[in-house]
């Protein structure tokens, strides 16, 4: 099992993204963590997609969070990036071979898949509960203050 | 984020398992549930590896649990066959680009993998609780207890 991994890229952007109101052009988010323009513009297209960021046009276009932070959840950017498919998928083996159970009597899932479903669920549910703008604070507790100070500084600052 | 298909079969298998004390072939594991004897093998070799079942040579030979069913979770299945990778892998894209973190500054894992992480326990304490067992018991209550009455029926019966 294993995740895309523009996940990590889109999380970090997502929280850059929350630090300012103004159009963040996608060059310089390519340039923030270094990654190829193809690969940055994919990812910002399937953050666009999921209605997480907006995009504008003209001169001073770029991208901007679609609402405020602390409303975007961990899980929607993972999502947008990751697809929405569970991870375990049933392809129904209890219907199959000698001791095979109709399918009229399989409407309701297999009770290994409702286990794994309620897994899925378990991991979800974390991911719900997190914030865009928690993990900008934890991120920037972790550098005792001084993180997205940083960011904001070099959003202002012109692109080299 | 996608499991690998040979999840569903090594639970079924291992339910199966759980319904006898004698060493099934694989070859009737195969027939069971209509899988190629390639990837029988393969993943009742992970299933081995793991510690979970146990191969017997001979002219009985075969597999079994290694331990009561109640003994052993969906956790262990999962990873036997699907690896124990946590699905989220951070690449330390906080230590690139502009305001890349110096590594020595990096030794805790930055906030965002930290999030990804804890989703991941969550899911695998789901799985860790649910135990081979409890999967028998709950596929067999769906069928009104004839499920595992007709595995062990059918296990008793010689190849076809
Ligand atoms: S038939 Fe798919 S999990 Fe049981
Ligand atoms: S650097 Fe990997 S998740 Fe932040």
């Amino acid at each position: 099992m294993r995740m895309s991994n523009g996940v990590e890229w889109a999380l970090h952007s997502c929280v850059t993204l929350s630090q300012t109101q103004e159009p963040v052009p996608a060059a310089r988010l390519a340039e923030l963590h270094g990654t190829p323009p193809a690969y940055t513009a994919k990812h910002l297209q399937a953050l666009s997609r999921a209605g997480i960021v907006h995009s504008t046009a003209g001169q001073i276009g770029g991208y901007t969070l679609t609402r405020p932070a602390s409303e975007i959840s961990a899980l929607e950017v993972v999502r947008a990036v990751d697809g929405d498919e569970p991870a375990y998928r049933c392809a129904e083996i209890r219907q199959r071979g000698p001791l095979g159970i109709p399918a009229e009597r399989c409407s309701r899932p297999c009770a290994i898949a409702r286990a794994m479903a309620a897994a899925q669920d378990a991991w979800s549910l974390a991911l719900a509960r997190i914030s865009v703008a928690d993990l900008a604070a934890a991120i920037d507790a972790d550098s005792d203050g001084t993180a997205m100070a940083d960011v904001r500084r070099w959003l202002t600052t012109a692109a080299g």
